[in-house]
């Protein structure tokens, strides 16, 4: 079991650092360096990771020894207030079980939850666990409604009878269970009122499909459940943002990876998932030119950010559609395909373009 | 049924128009006015509402004219594309069906969703029927665990089934079903870890209660849910946040209403609702002093804002709060409590609390 195995890595972690003390060698950790030098995109995986370069924390270096003491302790909550126990807790909530004064000395273990994430971070990089399997969790966002039942602690919960609400996704996914699936992809959208038009309108059940949301930001659990349903339930994925740089930007995060958690790619990264729209080609054809919303300096300084992405240089359709949002000057919001009729999206754009396999890659 | 209400009272608003324009007079709407000189805080029912004073809108007034062709637009389009397919929309969409071009002119109907979002609450006030029973939805936000079987769209919900994610919330509750409740008391948290870690722990099982969290601000959708467990389950309601200043902000909302939804209160606010906590006692009692985080202006400001409101004026309890947190200059949230052991909270805080009623009013 995963459990067993993070206690184990854990308790091993420790017993290394005991032995070198009782040798009374300088206690050491090594791992895989996090800065931006050692982060790479590995042309072969389609996702930025770390690289080879490794680092030592040691205790005896001045440099070191708060980290590396934050370290350990933080491994120490981790395995006897979460792993020992079956419970799981917030980053928050682990910076404050963390912040208590070293005896004898008026210094804190951690005095920001800076600090507190920063070790969760080494942790997993130097025990190869995901924070989701050390049991920290973070933002609990999004819902998921559609043809799935999924068992989440004893309960076998039918997303097909959820109403318009849906089951409401917990921050850790990793410990759901897939007890059936019988859809034929997943349309994740970044927007909740999408959701809630496309749940109104029964798409799933008219298009088998499971339509997941995140209520904003694409959380690690939506990643990595979107990631575990593509890998084992061999589902194609379709991302639906509006047509903006920031949107374009969440389907690179969900496809290549981000820089801050490269180190977490091969648990969150999705190569073969696809982007749906909005396109720019979409607002000519569906005639929404009328609705396109004038860039500001924001939205141009992130479009070159990821026009320059190595992933989208030799990408010939994506280098389109940045020059084309450059020339229209223009972005255009999912909603304005409203302007259409309300249930536009639904019975048409989605259906036409899922139909005629109108993705980018 | 609500809904053919709806209908009815938006047809007898355009038939009155009709009849208005036919008998070549100057078409005209009367409505409570939603300004600041009309917001009264009424001390029989203990809420922010609207007064007395009414405004008049007519076409022929250079004015009013746009406002009044917005006004028609949006009951026009809410009568026949949301109302009569029973569909549902969301404000962003609401302004994108009214986004058009006024004919043999290049004039908009409506230019900015402000435009579009003041026509709506004008329709609300005009008709006294709530954004909701004019379909109109918002943010969708939170979910629900516990001991409460919900009617959705046919589908019958069990919310203590539902594993560790819980039944996501719709963004319009209006239509909810309550179908069975068996439980003591609803607590209502700001922040979803709160929820997660008392929804690991069950304890809405151990205490037989129904945890709701909003995962951010207290959404209209929420608040209207919480309300209507209040009346129509009889149900106590106890909120739990930060002890900040913002936090309490959210109970004096929840309880009393907001200026800018006042209009709204009468199904909105819950003048039974208490507040658990964080209390500044509980800060003294439960050792979290060390956890105190420094108050800065925008803190100080909103303090001095809510210790202000009448209201709160005459409330000796909440006066001492206020002056409290002024004289420690600081907060606390409610994560702090892991402090004391990562089930402090669902095992000792909250069951003290409730047993003893330390409740502010």
């Amino acid at each position: 079991m995963v459990k067993q195995d993070s206690k184990k890595i854990l308790k091993d972690l420790g017993i290394r650092i005991v032995e070198q003390t009782k040798k009374g060698k300088n206690p050491e950790i090594k791992f895989p360096l996090r800065n931006l030098s050692n982060i790479v995109f590995d042309k072969k995986t389609k996702t930025l990771k770390l690289g080879d370069k490794t680092g030592t924390r040691s205790f005896f270096n001045v440099a070191h020894s708060k980290k590396f003491l934050q370290t350990i302790e933080i491994a120490s909550i981790i395995k006897k207030e979460l792993l020992d126990s079956g419970k799981h807790e917030h980053l928050r909530g682990v910076f404050y079980m963390a912040k208590r004064t070293i005896p004898g000395t008026n210094v804190n273990i951690v005095d920001e939850q800076t600090e507190s994430d920063k070790s969760i971070e080494d942790l997993e990089v130097i025990t190869g666990l995901s924070r989701e399997q050390l049991h920290v969790s973070a933002n609990k966002m999004g819902s998921i409604v559609g043809n799935i039942i999924i068992e989440d602690s004893g309960d076998v919960i039918d997303c097909s009878k959820l109403g318009r609400g849906g089951y409401s996704i917990p921050s850790i996914t990793d410990e759901l269970e897939f007890k059936k699936v019988n859809a034929k992809y997943i349309l994740y959208m970044e927007k909740a009122s999408t959701h809630e038009r496309l749940v109104e309108d029964r798409f799933w059940e008219k298009n088998q499909c499971i339509l997941l949301t995140s209520q904003g930001q694409t959380t690690r659990g939506i990643r990595r459940l979107l990631q575990r349903l593509a890998e084992e339930k061999d589902l194609p994925i379709y991302v639906l943002t509006d047509a903006d740089s920031y949107g374009w930007y969440i389907y690179s995060v969900i496809k290549y990876g981000s820089i801050s958690l490269s180190f977490a790619s091969e648990r969150l990264t999705i190569p073969g998932v696809k982007f749906l729209g909005i396109t720019m080609d979409d607002i000519i054809k569906y005639d929404l030119k009328k609705h396109l919303i004038k860039l500001e300096d924001h939205d141009l300084s992130r479009l070159k950010q990821i026009s320059d992405y190595e992933w989208f240089k030799g990408n010939k359709e994506w280098q389109r559609q940045f020059k084309m949002m450059k020339e229209f000057n223009g972005k255009v919001e999912i909603q304005a395909l409203s302007s259409k009729g309300i249930s536009f999206i639904s019975e048409k754009y989605l259906v036409e373009k899922i139909r005629n396999k109108e993705f980018l890659d």
